[in-house]
């Protein structure tokens, strides 16, 4: 019996309509839909899929054992987590191996720090797979900011905001334009680290970007921590032409 | 008299489906659509954008007065350019002033390097402008060639292949993930620099990803120049989890 395929379908940012024509269409198609979701939640990206899903469809939930109970530095998340990617891959493979098509949602690209990256390291090589870009976060921050980011021979860094100040400080001098990712309860020390770079005046924070909620405003007038769905851009130095 | 509403429309990097629903609806729906292109050809991002134009749009097309027959170091480059781009913004405002809306077509992400940029920041003070993210080319480029490029903690710069070499080099040593675009004439150089800073063995030389005549290769094995539809890619190093 012939082995299903792999969709990984990028859903983009968050709006709905930021789907392409290429995921609708394996979506409408796909006889399995899989995603990941907190254990009390739907799921990001299947909210954005929504319109897409027939109630036909099988749905399997990857419901992540944990968020932000358990630090990335203890040495039990790297365990658990490794532990729960091997069990969504064989769950996948099970269905896989029947036949059927599994397409597995993911927010905004799913090359680009999507989780959806440790399932297609696990399937790749034992089942044809097919990988359909999606919008990034970052695309859909900055279109719906009204800020272009690079012009001409500008260097774009994306950065986590996990990294050290020092570092930080040292990308943010040397990028022509950034975009600033995993930022949370970092966003005090990349404030800091924007101004010890001298790209706060031009920093601006958005946070759920594209989605309903959106909203905007420049890192200067931004105070506490930001939820997961945000980012900071500095866009680049070159300018009109 | 209301004026138009000046859309601004990332089409994707090459395959028609990477079109998202929003693009779509609003190719459908506008009176008016430019694109950039050059003299004697129909243009990338109008052929894209084929399935959504009606017999009856109107179309504006905005032909480049050049491309590589002036050097961009020559001061006639910059110069002749301005003029070109100020006069597409005169002619998409006269449109725009009657009441039309206008969508610019825009190969990849209109705000990541593009010519829409030009025309965004003459027009986006005077029209209301609404711009519309796309798949960029190197989101389609490492979905189509199933190559993963950010784990975790990853850094991903995006580089010019202008730059001089031991600039290339330095960031290249310094990237976790790294995409160099503009390569053309500059991939002897790109080369050397890739090898010089340890990272030849994961680079991937990719030429028209997701358009029909699609092809990649290990950057160690390709020879000679590249066209202006090619981009390289260097996956992250952080893997597997």
């Amino acid at each position: 019996m012939a082995q299903g395929t792999f969709y990984v379908v990028g859903v983009g940012p968050g709006d709905p309509e930021l789907i392409t024509l290429r995921a609708a269409k394996i979506l409408h198609a796909a006889p399995v839909v899989a995603y990941f979701c907190k254990q009390d939640s739907m799921g990001h990206a299947r909210r954005i899929a929504q319109a897409h899903i027939a109630p036909t469809t099988q749905e399997m939930r990857l419901a992540y054992p944990f968020t932000t109970e358990v630090s990335v530095k203890d040495p039990v998340y790297q365990t658990r987590m490794t532990a729960f990617y091997e069990q969504c891959a064989q769950d996948l493979a099970a269905v896989l191996e029947q036949g059927r098509d599994v397409a597995l949602l993911c927010e905004g690209d799913p090359f680009l720090y999507g989780s959806a990256m440790y399932l297609f390291d696990r399937l790749h090589t034992r089942f044809e797979t097919v990988v359909v870009p999606g919008i990034s976060a970052m695309s859909g921050c900055w279109s719906q900011s009204a800020l272009p980011m690079t012009h001409g021979d500008d260097v774009l860094c994306v950065l986590p905001a996990t990294m050290p100040e020092q570092d930080l400080v040292r990308w943010l001098e040397k990028a022509d334009a950034a975009v600033v990712m995993k930022i949370g309860r970092n966003m005090p020390k990349l404030r800091t680290a924007l101004e010890r770079a001298g790209r706060l005046p031009e920093a601006l924070y958005v946070e759920r970007g594209t989605q309903v909620e959106a909203r905007s405003l420049p890192v200067a007038e931004h105070e506490g921590p930001a939820p997961y769905f945000s980012l900071v851009l500095v866009p680049g130095r070159k300018g009109v032409r």
